[in-house]
């Protein structure tokens, strides 16, 4: 028996032109959508498990080019299959088909056809991958998931972050496709460049784009995609500030406690996820500056994604610090021999916020700021002041009199609204909401994490007096593939 | 007893200015989205029972700015107010809140919170009226009932087809409204000029628009919407010209009621309806051409809705006619004296139709085009060059060899797919989809009829951890409201 270390796994590059991308999926879009949900369910099923598989070879590489932990990064692997399998029992369950019948009848004045509606796939969707979740929102992510489970292939953007990464699990997931004998094609990458991502939103092959990521970027591909002399819908998650409110009675009842969930969350992965609570808005209290202070001078160091996003990130720290009215509470540094950082927090009033929104800009990185509010009037002035955003939340005791107004007011802004909880950490199942309004995603109604997030790659089709035989099975009169239905106006 | 003819009833001008309308409706906003779906039902009722008893004040009111006839107008009402009750009823049956529960799970790994998500409206809508349905497509159609019905305020922009109308219809509604003591400023009329409409658009207040007419002028308020510094949804539905495929079986088997569903659909209401059928693409065949001359000798004259709608149509027909693969079938003409047109009728073959794209676009009044193909690589040819339409049909016998290829073809491009009916009639129930692909919409996931037309005014929120006392009463535990919810995945 032979007990040598088995040479590292290596992985076909399957990096395509654009051109050729696009031709391979729209040959694939046919074939995939006649598919039955539960054969593309399994292979979903059948890519999670090549995923689940290889993390082992593909850790190292994600390791190498994204500076995240093996632990990290092995969850993360976990999360993407998850997705993946989600997704799978979301189209084998068939609500999101949206089956509605509606059977003729004469009687009504005007007489009503026979009229059944169905979601189906839109067609070839472009996927921008993110930079900060190599596995779960990159090429293999929520949005690919959605994607291929919605019955629309797939051509993907790699990160520039992690290319080689991209390479290896698109090769992963091609291989399970083919051995499931899959639609060629229902699955490609393109290069990580710049030009290769405009040059996709463009072809007139692709029907919707997924994209996660910076702000800039995201808009700048919107105003492509909107300008297409056929434009298409554009799904892009982007920035966010996540503010979270403390009452002054948590303040005083749990200051400790939400000084060290404040810190471990806007610290979390070196502050590099789009959840990071960018606000704590808290009463002035000069305990709770020093209990911040404390908590972050120790801090460890912690290694950013790439230089570039260390650069944009000092960058970014550079415009709130050099703002008059903002004051450092904890000012971090860069450690050039081990290439780290440690995390900044600065304050600021909220009446002076208030009037220098640039602050209420999100700096992706290790950094947040402590708002001060002097009471009431002060905290609501504030909150009307907030963009759009992901997450918002609570610090609060809940039966506070204020309350009911501040979850009022933070769920008129947010996706998704959080109490004595922190924003980071986002669920992968039915009830998530990942989204919000403008600017921290480019279509306030839909989500990109959870079960919904199929919805964006789907539209409305309406059959009307179609012969059974000659209708897709879930609207055909026997209910072949057993699907939940609305008939008449009755859910069924 | 008295035998006089009471006097004509007089309605308030209800207009505002852009900035005072936007006003109202923010005020609004917070009211009504607070109100229970049960109540706002009562709201949608209450409209609805006040609009059908001012009918016979309205109707003449219509008659003189539409040139429609009393039948036609009074069967409108009915359409209109049938709109507004079918969202009341899909507002008390609860399933369009989407209520998905995930219950916290302490034993996942990682550990899930209490995840609770619905959705809740966007805010002020703006409603843009079409020309030619002066109820039921107006300032109190389809949009302005699913937007109230979200939970949002509406501030409608008149058509300048008929002003004084969309006034009375709107002192109508709030009527109503006031009596029901609704929030005030839940519904709000703005002038009809064009410079209106485009503050309205860019107004900060304004938080999605919906929007009935023709493509040039939805694409530029569409771009108004999309270059805001917050952008907002802008939901648009456009012209479509509505193929109609015949198959060589249908035709020799029903030639002669083939030719009068055709010339009775794309004729109706003067051909002045967004899913008139625009083409009749059919095998080449000299009976067909005769059989469609003789039909439209006889066609009456018919009054368009507006001298600038009838001065357009006259302009797109020149557009047809002169286009040198063009032969007439018939060529209508206009009569000064009444005022009136008569249909025309062009021919041109597939081949010749895909070199000629602007024969394509639609030509808003009584004209057609019937495209002759030689075979099924013709037809086929053709198909994949056919734009997004609201609708799109076959005549066939139901066992033709091609009819499957047809009908995919015909569903790649189309919000409804028809089988023997013809497009005109579109019934107000769950199972319509009336929407389609860019340039039929532009927003191929959305419907403006039936009861779908809700979601577009709203946008999803997940509340996490939240205490039940303060969640919104859909997503507490006793489920107060008895709305339907999935919970753990599995529907209730």
């Amino acid at each position: 028996m032979s007990t040598a270390t088995p040479a590292p796994r290596t992985f076909v590059d399957p990096t395509m032109l654009v051109d050729d991308a696009c031709a391979a999926a729209l040959q694939a879009s046919a074939r995939l959508a006649l598919l039955a949900p539960a054969r593309r369910a399994d292979l979903l099923d059948a890519i999670a498990a090549a995923l689940d598989a290889a993390g082992p070879d593909l850790v190292p590489i994600a390791m190498a080019e994204s500076r995240l932990t093996q632990v990290r990064l092995t969850g993360e692997v976990g999360r993407a299959s998850g997705q993946l399998r989600l997704m799978a029992n979301v189209i084998r369950q068939g609500a999101y088909l949206g089956v509605t019948i509606d059977e003729a009848d004469a009687n009504l004045t005007p007489p009503r056809p026979d009229l059944r509606r169905m979601m189906i796939p839109l067609g070839p969707v472009a996927v921008f991958a993110a930079s900060n979740f190599p596995f779960a929102f990159s090429v293999l992510g929520n949005d690919t998931a959605a994607a291929l489970a919605a019955g629309c292939p797939v051509v993907a953007k790699p990160n520039p972050g992690h290319p080689r990464l991209s390479q290896a699990v698109i090769a992963v997931a091609q291989g399970a496709l083919a051995q499931a004998n899959a639609p060629k094609g229902m699955l490609t990458l393109i290069d990580s460049s710049l030009q290769a991502g405009i040059d996709l939103v463009r072809d007139d092959r692709i029907e919707a784009v997924g994209f996660t990521g910076s702000q800039r970027g995201g808009l700048a591909l919107a105003k492509i995609a909107a300008d297409r002399p056929r434009p298409i819908p554009f799904f892009g998650e982007l920035g966010s500030i996540n503010p979270i409110v403390v009452t002054a009675e948590a303040l005083v009842a749990r200051r400790s406690s939400i000084v060290e969930g404040f810190i471990g969350s806007f610290t979390l992965g070196a502050g590099q996820f789009c959840t990071k609570p960018g606000l704590l808005i808290a009463p002035v209290d000069s305990e709770l500056r020093e209990a911040l202070r404390t908590g972050l001078a120790q801090a460890p160091d912690q290694a950013m994604l790439t230089d570039n996003i260390r650069d944009a990130f000092h960058h970014g720290l550079s415009l709130v610090a050099d703002t008059a009215v903002v004051t450092p509470i904890h000012v971090g540094h860069h450690v050039p021999e081990t290439n780290t950082v440690t995390p900044s927090l600065y304050a600021v009033s909220a009446t002076d916020i208030v009037q220098h929104p640039h602050l209420l800009d999100e700096c992706f990185g290790p950094t947040a700021l402590l708002v001060e509010y002097a009471g009431e009037d002060d905290l609501r002035v504030l909150l009307e002041a907030l963009p759009g955003v992901l997450a918002a939340g609570v610090q609060a005791q809940g039966d506070e009199s204020m309350l009911p107004v501040v979850l009022s007011e933070l769920t008129a802004r947010a996706g998704r609204v959080i109490f004595n909880e922190w924003p980071t950490g986002v669920a992968v199942t039915w009830a998530m909401q990942h989204g919000g309004p403008f600017p921290a995603a480019t279509r306030p109604e839909s989500t990109s994490v959870g079960a919904y997030a199929i919805d964006r790659f789907m539209r409305a089709v309406t059959w009307q007096s179609i012969p059974d035989a000659l209708l897709p099975q879930p609207l055909q009169h026997a209910n072949p593939l057993q699907v939940p239905r609305r008939v008449n106006g009755v859910q069924h």
